[in-house]
């Protein structure tokens, strides 16, 4: 059997039609720290955004441009998330937008920009309005390693990752970069996250899928129960790859849809990997719950409970915190009927620890790189799967250190 | 002006008509791991419990024998939770009721339980039946002491406090002693408090005053976020103090809640105070909130907030993740009204940083033992206070270890 799609190595620039520069402007003391990617012709574009009551100034303008349905080009510094920062914070995105597209002699609403970073402090306007410049001129076709680079704060790593699949019998490519570590968690963490593909799709479908795997991917993963000031995602699908715009009514929609979801899995996945110390990763699934909800409570209350992930990170053969998590999340279900799986162990078995537990066993699942966590709360038929690190003193140290 | 009450030490026996012991059952391997709490006469009993769905089994029982508003005494055992048990747990903890009902030669339903400890592990029940036998010999109206570090578990010290008033014109004595230092937060932690008093009070104003005490103390308290599945309070009003019974109704009533209230606050301060390695206490306070319940959640937020607790542990002169956490807390505000101090020193004016920040300062304030957080949201009058902990490699250190 054929697989409908494949993961490639790349990035932003991988799918035809984009092009990206990488400069270091001097807002962080010693790395890049804008990029901006342009698509060669009016792309259809989608995104979604913080829900945190804090909107940062380029969250609030980006949403804005989002009515338009299409864009050309996205601005992004890091080293300062250029939030809260009242009026002047304003004018500061406002006139990255406006450079940008004088720039790129495209109008305003075509262009989207992200900021990330220290909250609260603001931006060197005139560092800022020379790197566009620099930016501009440097486009190029390769230059999707450079931006992913460029966006990073306290990331360890650079996050890129493409997929290809085939739509009309032609090759579409999908490509994304993404950051964010820290005050990673549902609803959009501190994350930025911008995917590209040449495959023409319909602005309103577009929009739909993309939402829908951003509530999959990046709103399944949580590092700290943290929310940001600044998470924006965004696609933008320029049609290079010639194919009959994709919807809901196109044979290869699912194919695309499930392309998208796989490849920002991955890069959501990255992030918790990252995790500013993190040492795991555990998947939690919770199943036979009476409702969505009420398994989306379930798994999000292990994944944030710090005694659960201190755990998780000390590698102990134990369970009593798991369910004490449970048991606190609203969730509805029966405490004599739940079952709880380290992988193939079960630990617990209607409420109850399985007698003659083999405690070695266990210790061993959770000193995996990554391991399975699932709930059965036989109360119905729903359930949820997210994604979660460990709380390890690496993250405290980190985290108490670094000065945002 | 006199004080209405004064604090002073003491404990559970401090209160005429109380008496203790402690025992080495062997529950734990080093220490002493039961006690026994008895009033002289029958006593008005007022408790409350925890909320989390696996509510362990002692704590059903003390639970249902609340129901007769009286009560003698309470049997207590550090160690082992007896939590997710199953049958075999609750025929431990009713084995627990009657023996020390047997032993003491009262009605079981007079007779309270409490467990705290490793979560599903049953309890070794030959030791425990031969400890009450112990227990019930040793009795000793300065027993208070031995009692109150007996119910210990990751406690680094003991938790003890009492207070005296005038009620009637006559000396009235309210003790307490209280455990828990980790799975502390609101709605009852891990926590075990056991009151007495010497006053006269009618059950249904004990329980009145007792609940609204717990409410502005213990669920004010937050370490890590997490609810266990054995908290549990009782007050016991014995009466040998001779005053009219206590109501609402009484002229002295508002000395009594009042002095209740101050000594259960220093208990729950004393717990953030142990908190698994927490350096620091910070009192946030939240004004100027639409409603009450808006006030409690932008301040739950902050305190149970990782990346706001890991930058008070670093004493980090930031407030970018306070204004995040308050942002995603759901209270409703105006996010360019939001104003915040550190004590003295405003760090954020109308959702924006107070410019020329003196940045020292403000880290000097944070390295205090203890600090006010003070948020006005500007939004309507309502307010709500608790009290949280920091987050320090210590405490992360500690839960990787500790196997419970």
């Amino acid at each position: 059997m054929i697989p409908s799609f494949q993961l490639i190595k790349g990035g932003v620039t991988t799918p035809a039609g984009f092009k990206a520069a990488a400069h270091r402007a001097g807002i962080k003391a010693d790395a890049p720290d804008m990029a901006l990617l342009v698509s060669d012709v009016d792309a259809a574009v989608a995104g979604t955004f913080t829900t945190n009551a804090f909107r940062a100034p380029p969250v609030r303008l980006s949403a804005e441009n989002l009515g338009t349905g299409s864009g050309r080009a996205v601005i992004i510094n890091s080293g300062c998330a250029n939030a809260c920062t009242g009026e002047q914070g304003l004018a500061a995105a406002q006139c990255m937008l406006a450079e940008t597209a004088a720039a790129l002699g495209v109008p305003e609403n075509q262009v989207f920009v992200c900021s990330t970073g220290e909250i609260g402090t603001q931006l060197p306007m005139d560092r800022v309005r020379a790197g566009i410049g620099e930016l501009a001129a440097g486009l190029d076709p390769d230059g999707g390693d450079a931006a992913a680079r460029a966006i990073m704060t306290t990331d360890a790593f650079d996050k890129q990752r493409a997929v290809r699949l085939s739509v009309d019998g032609r090759e579409v490519t999908i490509g994304g970069m993404a950051k964010g570590a820290g005050m990673i968690h549902p609803n959009m963490a501190t994350m930025i996250a911008v995917l590209t593909t040449d495959a023409a799709v319909n602005p309103a479908a577009l929009q739909t899928c993309f939402s829908d795997a951003v509530e999959r991917s990046f709103n399944r993963v949580t590092v700290d129960g943290d929310t940001s000031t600044n998470d924006t995602a965004l696609i933008f699908a320029g049609g290079q790859a010639g194919n009959q715009p994709l919807s809901e009514a196109h044979a290869d929609w699912e194919a695309f849809t499930h392309a998208l979801h796989a490849v920002m899995l991955e890069l959501a996945l990255d992030m918790v990997r990252d995790g500013e110390g993190a040492s795991r990763i555990v998947t939690i699934d919770v199943e036979g719950a009476a409702s969505e909800l009420d398994a989306a409570r379930a798994a999000k209350a292990i994944g944030t409970s710090l005694l659960v992930k201190t755990a998780w990170a000390g590698a102990l053969p134990i369970w009593g915190r798991v369910l004490a998590a449970i048991g606190t999340s609203g969730a509805a279900f029966d405490d004599e009927a739940v079952d709880l799986w380290y992988d193939d162990i079960q630990l617990v078995a209607g409420g109850v620890g399985v007698p003659g537990l083999d405690r070695e066993a266990v210790r061993g699942v959770v000193l995996q790189d990554a391991f399975n966590l699932r709930v059965e709360l036989n109360a119905g038929a729903a359930a949820y799967r997210m994604y979660a690190s460990d709380c390890t003193e690496a993250y405290v140290k980190f985290n108490s250190e670094y000065l945002s």
